[in-house]
């Protein structure tokens, strides 16, 4: 019979991180490095010489994290992922335009909620959950549907933290001759996306997430041929990302005020993305993350929702044991007091959770995470799980 | 003649933030406590529940700030000020409203803006930059305009810095039964804004400004009956106060990531304005600093635009100067060295820049700004100013 929580108990395997906080094993926002915190110690005029020369190396670096400082513009925005992937379909998305939307969790079917709002005509194709999206289906879409203008897809969907192949959904995408928008909100500084390999009209992602800043500003990658031919698409003054790449370009700042220490935070962010060894390290570090975390957990007898070849290396979904002393929210705030944050499930088919692996996190944090699951489970009264 | 800034001259009367920074009299962002971006030093789950707790603390404190814990909700936004406005805007207007824009100045204009935009109709009324808003014309365009559902008002008009007449106003339209959105940005906080005076539907302000916090996020406070009756009205899910209000009453979350260290620095500046005594003593210290500023740059011979009844403590705007040795921009970069950030101007029909006087400043910042700018007229070559 599980016990309740007691303090004794739970100060065995108690996190430690830097500032006291228990680490995020969320999809974000994330535990962030000191450094990138105390870079928010300042305060900035946001019309200032500085503060616009910090804008422009940050938008500069972000173009090169995508090999896109060539033809492609860096437009930032205010506000969540969410506002970034609006502002996106907005600001691309003609009146008379038509997406193609795909869709395998809940950020896909974010995007045709989007066209709700904005009025613009949006076809749906779904995988379920559990698979990815098809490039052969995007293929036949389009040959059939030739109204069809854009191409909507979301690289990691974090409802079930699968992988995309956006690679071979990008090329179909291409030889049809349709515009590619890509909602990169959990991927961009991790998984490889260049300008080079992929041909894209716009990206979103956000200064959280794999970038490891904080949270409050989105960004667009848009090929400025493109952009030029967005003016008046945008439904919304503060997401019109045409008007605010024109004042960017005029003179370097923000068209209304922007989040200047969330900014300040990137910048930091940015440094250590390069310090780290660019995205190609830091997602060799995220894969070592999970790589623990699933053997970590398997070992104690839980199961994944995805198999291997699935698995982006962001978050993990697990199954919901059946064991009858498992109670999740006696779970979570177990670990939640030992120093750890996970997350509930998102997918609509099974009862699951999700344990992330990014952030400023590594392979001690990850491996002292499993040896607080364990102990979590002994405190349960669960010896070993089955499943 | 004057000579280039030379760094000896220019280390006499340099200003000492507590993090080496300049001092920003603009209207924002603006200097903020030590305090306030130290509460930044943390990483917070968005869904954890002492997240939730903050979230709902700091929102029953800004609905006390205006006297309406009672039959209003406090619904933030990611984003900046006009992000507020604009959601405040989408969600409030139906589709068949019509919007009385009352303006004097770029906020107002904004506002007419936002609402082309929209696809509302809004029909303008307008007084010129340097004139307050004329409750008898609010009057007459009710009278004549029984078609017009909702009147919006900018309380503090930064681009001249006038105090709009408000309670006159609000009375104005609560007599002819409409409703009353304020744009409260450079008001919130240190101007008196109380439900129990004023009658409005809804008004819109940001974590910066005069509550001290940093930039990032906005928030409505919205009258629950009429928030209510506004299902569908808005025209961008990001921006949908309505289903925003829906998920935080129901979860106490917000729908999208929110700008957590934004919000715990908000918590923080709501702590020390507090302690500063609330609003009335905010508001005291404004106008401390203000009549410093205006004294100390009058007696070195700079004239304000408005006279003093209608100044707001908020931002002054003075007139160039038309010495012939006065160069605004070397005016500005002298300043700057020294410590201080000032604003180009925003009237249309003078030459003028404007000096803020809000953030965290006192009379000993104001005093040694004065000093400042007398110091670099000498520099500039330039004994007295005459108007």
């Amino acid at each position: 019979m599980a016990s309740e929580p007691d303090t004794k108990t739970a100060s065995d395997n108690v996190a430690q991180s830097p500032t006291g906080d228990a680490y995020l094993l969320t999809p974000g926002p994330l535990t962030t490095s000191l450094t990138v915190k105390q870079a928010m110690l300042h305060d900035y005029g946001s019309r200032d010489v500085n503060f616009i020369d910090l804008n422009r190396r940050v938008c500069e670096q972000l173009l090169d994290i995508a090999d896109a400082r060539e033809g492609y513009a860096c437009v930032p925005v205010q506000g969540s992922g969410t506002f970034a992937v609006e502002a996106m379909l907005a600001t691309m998305l003609p009146p008379q335009g038509k997406l193609l939307n795909l869709v395998n969790g809940a950020y896909g079917h974010r995007i045709s909620e989007i066209c709700r709002y904005l009025g613009r005509q949006c076809l749906v194709h779904e995988s379920g959950e559990e698979l990815p999206l098809d490039p052969d289906v995007v293929e036949e879409a389009l040959a059939a549907g030739t109204d069809i203008t854009h191409v909507s897809v979301v690289y990691c969907e974090t409802t079930s933290g699968i992988l995309n192949p956006l690679a071979q959904i990008a090329e179909v995408v291409a030889r049809h001759g349709r515009a590619l928008l890509i909602d990169a909100m959990s991927a961009f500084g991790a998984l490889p996306l260049s300008a080079k390999d992929i041909s894209f009209d716009a990206l979103a992602a956000s200064s959280s997430k794999c970038l490891q800043g904080v949270p409050g500003m989105g960004f667009c990658l848009i090929r400025e041929d493109a952009l030029a031919q967005t003016a008046g698409n945008a439904h919304s003054l503060s997401l019109d990302l045409y008007q605010q790449a024109q004042t960017m370009s005029k003179v370097g700042q923000w068209r209304f005020t922007p989040p200047v220490h969330c900014l300040l935070a990137l910048a930091q962010a940015l440094e250590e993305l390069d310090e780290e060894g660019g995205v190609a390290a830091r997602g060799r570090r995220y894969n070592d993350n999970c790589q623990i975390l699933k053997k970590g957990m398997r070992a104690l007898g839980f199961t994944t929702l995805l198999p291997d070849e699935l698995q982006a290396p962001i978050i993990v979904t697990f199954h919901m044991p059946a064991h009858p002393e498992f109670e999740f929210q006696q779970f979570y705030d177990r670990l939640s007091m030992k120093g750890y944050i996970i997350y509930p499930g998102k997918i609509t088919r099974a009862d699951t959770f999700r344990i992330g692996c990014i952030g400023d996190l590594g392979a001690e944090q990850m491996q002292c995470f499993i040896a607080a699951v364990k102990q979590t489970l002994g405190e349960m009264g669960i010896e070993k799980l089955t499943s």
